[in-house]
């Protein structure tokens, strides 16, 4: 299969930082859509990835699944694009369309693996894939996503992994203008959680352990804002919400939560893999009918689904914009939890 | 407010045996009826309550809430009910009838608290209310549920606590002829769970640890036995069911039956209330949107249409009929599992 080389952004081992290198794509098939990249967003996935904290990564490993561009060649099969169309390319670029789940719009639960917008195996070139820390990517057009036109592309970018991670969870669970909703923890999926759940007419409640996050939450959206770590304010929205997106990423406890949720309600983890600890007291779930959940990105058609909407009632991500060669300095603030909400990289600076 | 006295079979001490008593009964106000109790099933609450395992046990404590009976009075309002027919009583009594739940038909999940058949806070003689090992019963017609006249009467009593317990998850979680339901347990809950489960259309699997309960629940109906201790067994239904209904009543490991779940799949704890140990692995559940949910019995309308439903499908319970001074022994039994699958007192005999 033909090839031709870009410049890309990768680590080259666990320790090593970013750095720029050359990788090879693919010529496009004749279902492919080529794509220059012009933002790519930065996700907590991409830095795990590159520093192998989840094992299974394969250097070099050039991360990003919040890819923005402009499409510039079609494979001679593609009639949904053309060239000089936006496009966007989220966490998959392949399924294999006839498992139970593909032939359900939900590539996300691909039963034999969806393929990774990077790290995952590449079926058409062998070896892995690499992500949107390049100049050009070359996706099956199936897998790619119009971008309206009228939105800010940088802040766009964000939707293609944590828009639609709280948005697959917040339509699954029916989350409409009578419900009220909750979001725990106020990152770049919380920030989203909040404008895509007010953006759905629901009443919106932010819990956060810091008492400073209250504006900020209000100005995304939040109607409330529950600080987590005092009592009496956890007691006066017991049995509340219909849905909690819980967003926080490290093991916490989430039974206190759960005794806010309503009767029939939903606690949805979309942060945290990993063991429930402390353990979790069926007590309240049976008393109440409440669940907990887990739930991961979306699949094509509802990203596509929330793409619209977002064009539709002008929802962008909060970004702070950085060049390519700021990214592992990026990553060191973003551990520190020391962005509003999402950096986002401008890839002109490659 | 009148009063008249009727033969019981109670506890008067967290340690005593249950044996005959007199207690008081209401004379049926407008919205009451007065039945006479022809069996009463036998539920794992009765005996935690009679011995206070769970705290709170008021004492004397007659236990039973899988009543079925015929009318003997009607209270001047009452226009569903005449006398002679037959009637059935659950796990409630009486409910707010104001809150959302209640609203809603969801009774069980009273927002202000449903006076529970035994141990409830009686609301006309004051004091706690006594259950159906008694002669008779005064219950607000409101709360009381007619009786298909072409089922045996005595394996009714358990559909008012064992089957409602399953059917309720099982409507809710939208069970039906392509589902795939997997019940874990074979007792008193998870018996009713095959036979309502199969009587929706659904394919049914047991899962149990127990070789020997094989060919039962073939009887019953299940269409597949999984031996949850094998290996092999459990790898062979992983990713397959849709509604999973787990009546072990013990703590026990739920994480082997998360994998077993399809794509947003449900687990409904209806017979374990504590901390779940060990704890929950959150990946399965995030990368397949899969849900640990509870369930606890049902509301009136819902106890209702299962009843109709049971009659129409001809479905009663597995029973052994007792007499009411053999229910100290049946205690003893049931705590070592020794009855297919309910024990129903015959109370001609109190």
């Amino acid at each position: 299969m033909n090839t031709f080389t870009v410049r890309a952004y990768g680590a080259e081992s666990t320790t090593a930082d970013l750095k720029e290198m050359n990788i090879e794509r693919r010529e496009a098939t004749p279902n492919d859509v080529e794509i220059e990249i012009l933002y790519c967003g930065v996700c907590h996935s991409d830095l795990h990835t590159a520093r192998n904290d989840w094992g299974g990564t394969i250097y070099p490993a050039v991360p990003g699944h919040e890819i923005v561009g402009r499409i510039t060649k079609v494979g001679s099969d593609v009639s949904k694009f053309k060239v000089g169309d936006l496009a966007g390319v989220g966490c998959i670029v392949d399924s294999c369309g006839t498992c139970e789940s593909c032939k359900h719009d939900l590539e996300q639960y691909c039963l034999n693996g969806f393929t990774g917008t990077y790290n995952g195996k590449d079926k058409h070139l062998g070896g892995h894939t690499f992500g949107g820390y390049s100049q050009k990517v070359v996706v099956d057009s199936n897998h790619v996503l119009k971008v309206p036109e009228n939105l800010d592309l940088a802040a766009v970018a964000p939707l293609l992994c944590a828009g639609i991670t709280t948005w697959s969870p917040l339509k699954h669970w029916n989350v409409g203008p009578n419900s009220k909703v909750a979001v725990v923890g106020l990152g770049g999926l919380g920030h989203m959680a909040i404008k895509l759940a007010k953006g759905l007419g629901a009443e919106v409640t932010l819990f956060s352990r810091t008492p400073g996050k209250a504006e900020d939450a209000k100005q995304l959206g939040a109607d409330h804002v529950v600080i987590s770590t005092e009592q009496s304010e956890m007691d006066s929205v017991k049995g509340k919400f219909d849905v909690i997106i819980d967003t926080v990423p490290y093991v916490h406890d989430v039974n206190p939560y759960i005794t806010t949720l309503n009767i029939s309600g939903t606690l949805v983890i979309v942060g945290y893999l990993g063991g429930l600890e402390p353990i979790l007291n069926t007590v309240p779930m049976i008393m109440g009918r409440k669940s907990v959940a887990g739930s991961v990105i979306g699949g094509i058609a509802e990203t596509q689904e929330m793409l619209d909407f977002c064009g539709e009632h002008n929802i962008v991500s909060e970004i702070e914009t950085i060049k390519m060669n700021e990214i592992n300095e990026a990553y060191e603030r973003m551990l520190k939890s020391d962005v509003k909400y999402r950096f986002v990289i401008d890839m002109q600076s490659l």
